[in-house]
This record gives C-alpha cells, sequence and structure tokens, in this order.
C-alpha cells in the first residue's frame, strides 16, 4: 500500500484512543511520524553505510540555532564498545544487541576550537545559554535522524540512560571537555518476531494551549489518560500501572533519577560550569 | 513529480556542495527532511486546524523519555500577541507576520500537579536532569512538529530568541512554575515571491565520529566549510563572513548572548533551581 493512502488501522485511534476520527491530512511522511513505536529488539543485519550517510544527512539538515551547529554524533559498532556502553546506562540489553549505537552529544568543543585557533577564547560558552544551545541542536538532529531511520524501515530506541553515569561514557568515547553525551539512539533492522506498539499518549488538549497557558482541563485528561494507558498495558500482559503512578515514582525524588541527580557536579567538571 | 523520485537538483549537493553524489538511498520522508530551508515571508492565508492537529499529533508521535511527556506548546495566532512577542524576541518581523507562532515549553509542571493532586511532592523535579529532560522532550517534539509542517508544504524557523526575555515570555503566555519557553517555530504558507534557500553545512565528517570523538580532521574540515560558506554567501548577494567569522562574533562573550547570560539567574525565578 502506498504510504500516502491512510492505512486500515486508524493511526490517531492508536495514539489517542479508539474514538478518534481518522486524520484529515495524510502523507508519506507523517505516515513515518505518526507510526513510531520504539524498537529494542533487531536482526543481525548491520546499519549499512548508506544508511548511516543518510540518517546523518537528515541530522544536519535539521535547524541548528545561528547556524553554530553545535553537536555531533558518534556511531558507535564495535560490539565489546557496545556490551560496556549497556553496562554504563543501566544493563540496558538492546544496547548491546543493536548493530549502531549512536550517541548524540552537545558537541561546544569545535566552536571552542576555532576560538583558540583564532588566539580568541570563546567567552560565551561556560553560560547555561550555549548548553541549552547544544542539547537543543543535538535534539533537534537526532529526532531528524530517528525519522530518517523510520522511513527506511530501521528500528530506533532514544536511551536516556546516557546520562547516568556522564563521566565513565566521555571517557568510553574520548570526548573532550564542552563535551556532553545527551542521549544514546539504538538502530537496526527490528527483528520480525518480536512485536512493538504505538504507545497512547496524553490527549492532544493537554499539551495544546491556545494564546495562554490553561491548565483548567488538567485533571481530567490525565484521569483519562491514566484509564487509556491502563487498558493498553492490560492489553499487553504488562502491569496496569497508569501514568499517574508510574511519574510518581520515577520523579519521587533525587534517588529515583539512577545516579542523574549528580548531574550538574558531573557537568562542571566535563567544561559546563553553567554560569 | 513523485517525492520517491530523485529530484533533479542533487540535494546532498546542496547541503554539501557540488562534489557529492546523489544520495543512495531516498524516499519521500528522506525529500522531506533533506530540503528543508527556513522561511520568513509568508502569505496571508492561515494553517487550517486540520494542519494544527496534525503537527501536534506529529509531535506526540516522537519519543519522550520514560513517557514522561515533560513539554506542551502555545500555538500563539493573535496578531497583537504575536506582534508583542516579536518585539520579545528581539524585534524579529517574522513572528509577527507569521500566521502561527507556536511556542515550544520545557513543562515540568504537568508532572507537579499530579505529584499536587497526590499529596506527594516530586521533589526530583527540581535537579538539572529533569530540566535537560524538558529540554529535549520539547525539541523531539518540535521537530516532528517542524517535518510534518513541511510535509504539508507550510514553511518554518526556529526562533531562540524567546530565551532572550524568558521572565516576559512567560507573563505573556501566562507560564506556571517550572515551565519554560526553549524556543518558538513561526509557521506559514511560504510566500511564493520569495526565495529561501539550502543552507550549506559543515562536512559530515565533521559532526561525525567513529567509535571514539576524532577531532584530527577538524581544522580542515572547518576551513573548506568556511570557503563553502563565503561562496554561497557570495550567491546570495550576502556579505561573505564564512563560518568561523559568525562563530567568533557569536560567541565572543557574554554580551554577544542578547541577554541570555542571564539565563541562569532567571530560570531559578521560574522554579528551575537547576540543583
Amino acid at each position: 500500500m502506498p504510504q500516502d493512502q491512510l492505512p486500515s488501522t486508524n493511526p490517531i485511534a492508536l495514539r489517542y484512543g479508539t474514538d478518534m476520527p481518522q486524520p484529515a491530512l495524510w502523507n508519506a511522511t507523517l505516515a513515518t511520524l505518526l507510526s513510531h513505536r520504539s524498537v529494542r529488539a533487531y536482526t543481525d543485519q548491520p546499519v549499512s553505510p548508506d544508511a548511516i550517510a543518510a540518517l546523518v544527512a537528515a541530522a544536519q539538515s535539521a535547524s541548528t540555532s545561528s547556524n553554530l551547529q553545535m553537536w555531533s554524533v558518534v556511531a558507535v559498532q564495535d560490539p565489546a564498545r557496545r556490551a560496556r556502553l549497556a553496562e554504563l546506562v543501566g544493563g540496558q540489553r538492546h544496547v548491546a544487541a543493536a548493530p549502531l549505537f549512536l550517541v548524540w552529544l552537545a558537541d561546544l568543543s569545535r566552536n571552542a576550537r576555532i576560538g583558540e585557533r583564532a588566539g580568541a577564547p570563546l567567552e560565551a560558552l561556560p553560560y547555561a545559554e550555549c548548553f541549552v544551545l547544544g542539547i537543543v541542536d543535538a535534539a533537534l538532529a537526532a529526532q531528524n535522524a530517528a525519522v530518517a531511520a523510520e522511513s527506511l524501515g530501521l528500528g530506533v530506541v532514544y536511551i536516556g540512560g546516557i546520562r547516568n553515569r556522564p563521566a565513565e561514557v566521555a571517557a568510553e568515547l574520548g570526548l573532550p571537555p564542552q563535551v556532553m553525551a545527551v542521549f544514546g539512539l539504538c538502530v537496526g533492522h527490528p527483528d520480525p518476531a518480536v512485536a512493538t506498539d504505538v504507545k497512547p499518549r496524553l490527549p492532544a488538549a493537554a499539551v495544546l494551549h491556545h494564546e495562554r497557558y490553561d491548565a483548567t482541563g488538567d485533571a481530567a485528561a490525565v484521569a483519562a489518560y491514566d484509564a487509556r494507558l491502563e487498558a493498553f498495558q492490560r492489553g499487553q500482559g504488562m502491569a496496569p500501572v497508569g501514568w499517574a503512578r508510574s511519574v510518581l515514582s520515577r520523579l519521587k525524588g533525587p534517588g529515583s533519577l539512577s545516579g542523574r541527580d549528580r548531574l550538574r557536579e558531573v557537568l562542571a567538571g566535563l567544561g559546563f560550569p553553567l554560569r
């Protein structure tokens, strides 16, 4: 079926609930975007150099603040290094299993080197603004690469656990100062034997505000989503935890951050004083 | 021409230089991604509610760390508010001219309200990690929306200037504590009378590292890009500043950050102590 024709399963219903109508607008790109699901099981087939080139070209085509291009990416394919990184991110086996693990970097060092070569140190770099800028640049680039990968039939999953132990990750990847691993992205050909599903999200009204922020309907929207996510989890044979309970458990306190409560001090050691 | 056929103008050459071969892999989604260009002039045609719904569905289909969904977006269409925001971002006329201005928010408050309703304050939220998480969530969502918009023939441009005066922006949009405007996105139908161009980027080898970070070829890659960007700027009738000089000027010191050198202290006031 051509991707610019609506699929028989309503893609909006998968994301928002079965009472939703089919989307009014549709094309092949929307089909790629709307059908995203996290893939954690892959075949042995490597990701081809042509596919890697396509992902990087897509990433570099994303917007970047003032064209500063404050990001880089490390493509990890060596199985031993993937295994070590799988441990550093909290024992996530799919990092070792994915043929390609992309580590996305907020990279202020390339710009810093321009200053060094010119004998003009860039004194704006230590400010929190440049940290934000590098993270945003890395995220926009990575998301374009993720979409490109999915358009090519590859499966991906983001790995925030790369921030669990940033100093060890920096050592493993040989990162210079003023470079931070923001997240990882596993990439591989999805194992057809392992089912994946589109994950339901909050009602659109909960995230979309008109003119000014409005939390009036927030409690009701979260309650509705909670019930829908519980039903989805039951259908998957998972514990029906819903959303609110998992939010409470994940954000309970510094101890629930898997070591990332130390991010601020680790960042200072990596060359991000966040002035 | 169907988008899954290669265009007559080599899209890789536009991004990386005329000596590059055509891409080895191609489809309609890659065509959308690779042909991105910033659009700052629009027709009077509004962005339809169906298009806004498609952008938000695409945004919500992006990955979000641990499904925490720590982002929101404010859709600004009121001309008076767009005009005020255009001033707050440093007098960028296209913010007032775009029929739709989306302000993307790192939103920790929705999760915080779950904690409040449960009588269980979420003590992880004040940590730098959750600030990073909100920014990444907002950026992944926004980039999906930007790609969706371009797939529908709309033009977009990101507005980092929304961080110039974060407290005033928060007041204008009625943002509660623990919510920060990360960037804006102008959206509209491109004015066909105003030409736009694909912006050249650094050689792929400058941002893509294999196994470990390697800055060996960095100076040569930047020099090559500098020359290519100068040629591009000459072709556009712009001053041939190149890249290195603009990096030096943009990041010279706190004074070159358009007020964003105060971001750290302003964030503390907005409920982001960055512990």
